[in-house]
């Protein structure tokens, strides 16, 4: 079951020829999760060819425009292209009454339920079958959330051997076991599905700090992730600036990756005053080695894990 | 003097990868002049390299987001970026409160002040030394404006020779004369600049339809520009879903162009279904020969002119 993250958008506060505003997308399972939308989202989901019309939940860190001005666009378009299955949209508290505002004025009409789920505490705000979303208060400007998608263990690797030795042919017990159901033989006797199954495989797990300082409880709500989308907005000459702005510097992400134990970095929300981001790379890989800096488009699979 | 029309975007409701929302600028004397703001006007301008500190007024055809929403991040954009000078923005009913709804939930600091005109009615809507803009109901689903920008005619060129005879010499009062102003000699004499300029010149017209149908009133209000730009969303076939909509097609652009004597037409609002634009092209130049259809980035120069 494959799972991609795509970056629709990794400027910062301003756009540039190569860099449209923040968005990301995780793609999973015929569904799509939006980390942000600014300004622009629907034109690069044109560019990207990722649709419109599948499961969809966004994910707003905070109320400053270039990570919220993509909505209502998007939402419009949706629209405009009839699209019938619910949006989900989770954000701060203020993200309703934008919504609300701008339908005020530009009116358009939706051919989809939209829900909006405003935040008011950290934790599991969504909770899916086979995922979570969590969150944690970041430490911007204003108040910024951050957020964590993982997806639950998945049932351990089924052993047929096993299942055959304790008298379970092929068919459809099979299925049942592997899916952590236990069962009843005809003779009486229960299988567990421990009894034929390894360990539970851990899920993938990828969190998306949005604009922030270093926060406090990133370690605990990175901990282990696959992938970490850390603001890195600024050098680490400008650490003062960045610190003023509510924003982080390359060497304080990679110190968070590597205090979080996370597999990968990614450097996102980059300022438009750097054309050329070998000094942000540089910086980072200095503390944690398995870096990169986003660009549009860039397309990371995250694959699935075995054993924990 | 040289003035500049830059097709910044050119799709019709929905973006594509390569048309962006509606969007046209004006670039004469130092000033910019835009017709609508389309989502993702800002990073078309940072492409295109017009900058967001120049002299500056946007005049929106009407609320419909995708032809509204580049607003709020341009404004955020021109804040970041520092801006001082004083934008005007002119739109029909409700703009005002479009802007100050955003501004409720996304709170940005302007750096420079902002003037929200609400057009009530047809007819000037903004007169300034060297130019008009005037406006006529057009068309659409909802209330919407065509624009028509025009230069004052400029003063008849200057006749050297004509000035020696009358006896004034090489100076301060050719430039007078040049500049209208009737003059007196030392001698007592008058000299009115009529008597040493020729005709006034006829100043340049670009009328911008927005989205409309045919409407009334269109010939006068467009009479003779130098360049129409007309909505052209649907082919000569979708005549009927054009005229639902509130659209034109392009056999309709060009007619309305001949009768309005225009010199030139560039087809705009491009639905996303044309990637190749041939077939608006063709049924335009069956009316109307000197017709181009826009595209993102196009910079059209309308020239001086010197008679009438």
């Amino acid at each position: 079951m494959s799972l991609y993250v795509v970056f629709l958008g990794t400027a910062g506060s301003v756009p540039t020829p190569k860099r449209s505003l923040p968005a990301v997308l995780i793609q999973r399972k015929g569904e799509q999760i939006m980390f942000d939308c600014g300004e622009g989202v629907q034109r690069q989901m044109v560019k990207a060819k990722v649709g419109f019309h599948k499961k969809m939940k966004i994910f707003v860190t905070h109320m400053h425009g270039d990570h919220v001005l993509g909505l209502p666009g998007l939402l419009q378009t949706m629209a405009l292209l009839d699209r019938e299955k619910k949006l989900d949209i989770y954000g701060p508290p203020g993200i309703k009454r934008f919504l609300e505002n701008i339908r005020e004025t530009v009116q358009f009409v939706l051919t989809f339920p939209v829900e909006v789920h405003e935040i008011y505490e950290a934790g599991v705000v969504c909770e899916e079958n086979e995922y979570v979303v969590q969150t944690e208060w970041a430490n911007h400007v204003i108040p910024s959330l951050a957020y964590a998608f993982a997806e639950k263990p998945r049932p351990g690797r089924f052993f047929p051997e096993k299942a055959k030795a304790l008298g379970v042919s092929e068919g459809p017990l099979w299925s049942k076991l592997q899916h952590g159901h236990k069962i009843r033989l005809p003779n009486g006797k229960v299988v567990k599905p421990e009894e034929v199954t390894g360990m539970p495989r851990p899920g993938r797990k990828i969190v998306y700090t949005g604009d922030t300082r270093p926060f406090r409880g990133f370690v605990k709500f990175a901990a282990g992730a696959d992938l970490l989308i850390h603001d890195s907005t600024l050098d680490d000459d400008l650490a003062e600036r960045a610190e003023e702005d509510g924003h982080s510097t390359p060497s304080q992400a990679a110190k968070n990756a590597k205090k979080a134990k996370v597999k990968q970095l990614i450097l996102t929300h980059i300022s438009a005053r750097y054309e050329d981001t070998s000094k942000l790379l540089e910086e980072a890989r200095k503390f944690f080695k398995n870096t990169q800096v986003a660009e549009d488009f860039m397309k990371i699979e995250i694959p699935l894990k075995e054993t924990s």
